[in-house]
C-alpha cells in the first residue's frame, strides 16, 4: 500500500480527479491555475482554492501581519496568471486553542491590507480548532473574474512562441515570499495589449512550472539559463527551483513592441525573454522545483 | 494576552471579521449559513466554506468513504439552508505524507458519491502537507445557487413566528452524522410553497443554533421541549445540544396546511412545531451545543 510520500503531488491530483465529477460548464478544471467557468455573465466566473499549512508554508515565529498578506497574495496570484482579478474570499482557519488571540487577529489585518490593496472582500469563513500539538491550517478560497478578450489559459502555447517571466527570480524565502505584489495590472496590460498564448504563475519554480505549462500545451520547451533573471545573490539555480516567485511566466508568436511598451508602463520590473517552446518531445527537462509531498 | 480557547468562537468570528473589508454587493456575509451574492444573474450566487479536522471533526480509523460523503453533505446541507442548491466544489486537502493513498482515494470516493447525489462538481482543489504527527484538515468551498423569491436568511423571523423543525434530534455521532441526507429538496418545497421567514440547518443543536436564529431576526424564543421530535433512545437534552443533526429549522407567520402537505410528500421524514418566536428579551435562554474552541 502507497502512502502520499511515495506517489508525489501531480500523480496524487491526477489519480484524486478521477474520483469524482467533474464539470460541464467549467472550461478549466483542476490542472489550471484557477477553474474558469462560463456562467453567462459578461466575463468568465474564477475559482480557486489555496492553503497554508505552520511549520510548512510559513513558521509560528513570523509576523501574522505578513502571513495574512501572503496567504491573500498567492490566490490574488492566481487570478493574474488567468488575465484576472480577485473579487469575493472565503477563508477557513483550523487553529489549536492555545494560539494567541493576537496572533490570528494581526493574521486577519494582514489578509484585509491585501484585499483591500486589490479591490476584494471577505465573502465568509469557518473557524475551528485542530488538536494541541496539531500545525494551524488557514485554507482561502476565492471568486474572481476576467473579461472573455482576457482570459488566458496554460494550454494555448504553440511551437515555435516565446517564452517570458516577469520581474527577477530565486530566493524568495529571505523575504520577497511573505510580502509580493501580485501581477494584476501587469497581466491586465499583458493581456489588453499582446496576444498572450498561454501563463502561469511561478509558484513552484520554472523547473516545475514551466514544464506544467508547456505539457498543458502539448509542447517541449528550451531555455536559455544565462538570461534567466536573477534575485541579488542568487544562482541559476536557485531562480529555477526555489519557487514562491509569483511572477508570470507566459507565451505569445509575437512579441513586437512588447519590451518597450513594457518599460514605459512597468520601468521598475523587469520583463525578460528566457526561452522558446517546441515541439513535444522536443527540447530539454528540467528537474528540481518544489513538491508538496517530496 | 487571551487564547482562543478563552473567548470562544462566535466572540472570536466577530472580532476578526471586523480586520477585513467586507462585500458591499454581498447580501449577507459572515454569520448566515452562506453568502449571498448579487452579481446579475437571474438568481443569487451562494458561496460557503467548512473544514473538518481529524481528531475533532473525524477519526482517521473511520471510513473514509463516510467522511468524504459528510465533507461535501455538511455544505450542501448550509446551501438548503438558504433554499439553494449547491454547483461546484473548490477542495484543500492538508495531509501527513504516511497517509495511504486508499484512505484519500476512497475519501474522493464519498466526496464524489455526495457530489453525484445532489448534482455537484468539484472544479478544483489543493494538495498540501501537514507536520508528520499533526492533524489531517480537509477544507470545502463551494458555490451555490437559489432563485430570487426562494432565498431565505436567519435573520425574516418576526415575533409571533412559529418556529418548526424537519426530522428527529440527537444521538447523531451513532452514526447519522456520517451518511445524513442533506434537506435540499425539502426546503426547495418549504420555500417554493410556504412563505419561510427564516430558515438555517441544525449542525451545533438547538441550544446553539435557535438563539442565533432568533438573535439575527431580532426576537426571542419560546419552545415546547416535550414537542422536540428525538431520535430512538435520546433525551430531550442530546436533542438540544448533540448537533450534527443537519436538520432545517425554520420560522413562519402561517402554517395553514403544511403539515399535511409536508406528509403527502415526504411521508418519511417528520415535520414538528417546537415553539414561538416573541419579542427580544423575552422567552428564554438555552445553554450548550457545540463551541468549536469550549
Amino acid at each position: 500500500m502507497k502512502t502520499l510520500g511515495e506517489i508525489g503531488e501531480d500523480s496524487l491530483i491526477s489519480r484524486l480527479i478521477t474520483l469524482v465529477p467533474v464539470a460541464d460548464q467549467t472550461m478549466e478544471g483542476p490542472g489550471d491555475d484557477c477553474a474558469v467557468i462560463d456562467d453567462g455573465r459578461s466575463g468568465f466566473l474564477l475559482l480557486k482554492t489555496d492553503a497554508l499549512v505552520e511549520g510548512v508554508h510559513y513558521e509560528r515565529s513570523a509576523d501574522p501581519l505578513a502571513v495574512g498578506w501572503k496567504a491573500i497574495a498567492r490566490v490574488i496570484s492566481d487570478f493574474a496568471a488567468m488575465g484576472g482579478k480577485p473579487e469575493r474570499f472565503l477563508v477557513t482557519v483550523a487553529l489549536p486553542k492555545s494560539l494567541q488571540l493576537d496572533w490570528i487577529e494581526n493574521f486577519y489585518r494582514g489578509m484585509g491590507n491585501c484585499m483591500s490593496r486589490y479591490g476584494a472582500v471577505l465573502a465568509g469563513g469557518e473557524t475551528c480548532r485542530v488538536p494541541e500539538g496539531s500545525a494551524a491550517v488557514i485554507s482561502i478560497s476565492a471568486t474572481g473574474s476576467v473579461s472573455r478578450e482576457q482570459l488566458v489559459l496554460r494550454s494555448g502555447g504553440r511551437s515555435g512562441d516565446e517564452i517570458w517571466v516577469t520581474g527577477r527570480l530565486g530566493g524568495s524565502i529571505s523575504g520577497k515570499h511573505l510580502s509580493f505584489l501580485p501581477r494584476v495590472e501587469q497581466a491586465a496590460w499583458l493581456t489588453g495589449n499582446f496576444a498572450l498564448s498561454a501563463m502561469m504563475d511561478l509558484s513552484d519554480g520554472i523547473a516545475s512550472d514551466l514544464p506544467r505549462l508547456a505539457k498543458a500545451s502539448g509542447c517541449g520547451f528550451q531555455i536559455d539559463e544565462d538570461a534567466v533573471p536573477l534575485n541579488n545573490g542568487c544562482t541559476v539555480q536557485q531562480a529555477l527551483t526555489d519557487g514562491e516567485d509569483f511572477e508570470l511566466l507566459f507565451t505569445l508568436a509575437d512579441s513586437l513592441g512588447l519590451p518597450e511598451s513594457w518599460r514605459s508602463i512597468f520601468p521598475d520590473i523587469e520583463l525578460t525573454r528566457i526561452g522558446t517552446l517546441v515541439a513535444e518531445n522536443q527540447g530539454r527537462e528540467l528537474s528540481g522545483g518544489w513538491d508538496h509531498f517530496s
